[in-house]
């Protein structure tokens, strides 16, 4: 396996771990884009949002809403991001799927508030047909 | 009630709707980062990941995976983001807990890529530790 987080899971690799269980494993952000930076990982290896199944995120996202709580009492903090990447486009840096949160704090500079700009409501009214129909 | 989700959920607010079930729905987000922008909320109303509980977002998460799939079928695309704000410095824009689903593409110019600096690993590991304790 090649994986670098099934590696870190597997305690081959090191990392600054912060809280595990039998399903899931939360680690420090080495690159972090704020203080308190945490991945989470399903221990479970699958690649991304497209082949997860709904247990292993409802593990994972129980974790991250934990975490969110831990962040306000250690650090202060009453904002975060999540953010989570598939796929090359989305520039996924790792192919193990994971959930980023990111501590938010007044004037961080940190990169994750897109400008809002009205789009053309009868293009996004088709495209949400195509959703709706590829759903059904 | 004056929160937006909530009269968009009771229909007293037009929407673009894509996916609906007891719990949760999903909508076009008419300010799109990319062609298919999706909104997916619980019905019932909490505001952030703070004050989540387990349940809605095991319900929500599933939804977004669905969503995920059928943006692959309706929209061609191998590549999304899910972005999740919560709280006034994560410029959260509406008080009502909502995940993005952003479907992405070659050079798209969606600004959700950030760059990876590395942080001081000394540093890192000491928020690390508080955090670990915050969640003991």
């Amino acid at each position: 396996m090649d994986c670098i987080f099934c590696k870190i899971i597997a305690g081959e690799i090191p990392s600054i771990k912060v809280f595990e269980d039998d399903n899931t494993l939360a680690f420090m952000d080495i690159n972090p884009l704020s203080e308190g930076h945490l991945l989470v990982v399903s221990k479970k290896h699958f690649t991304t949002l497209f082949d997860a199944d709904d247990d292993s995120l409802a593990q994972i996202f129980s974790v991250v809403r934990k975490l969110a709580v831990a962040l306000q009492k250690a650090l202060g903090i009453d904002s975060l991001n999540l953010l989570q990447a598939n796929g090359r486009w989305a520039v996924q840096s790792v192919p193990h799927f994971h959930v980023h949160v990111i501590p938010r704090r007044e004037n961080d500079g940190v990169p994750l508030d897109p400008e809002l700009k009205p789009g053309n409501v009868e293009q996004v009214r088709k495209t949400g047909e195509a959703i709706a129909t590829a759903l059904s």
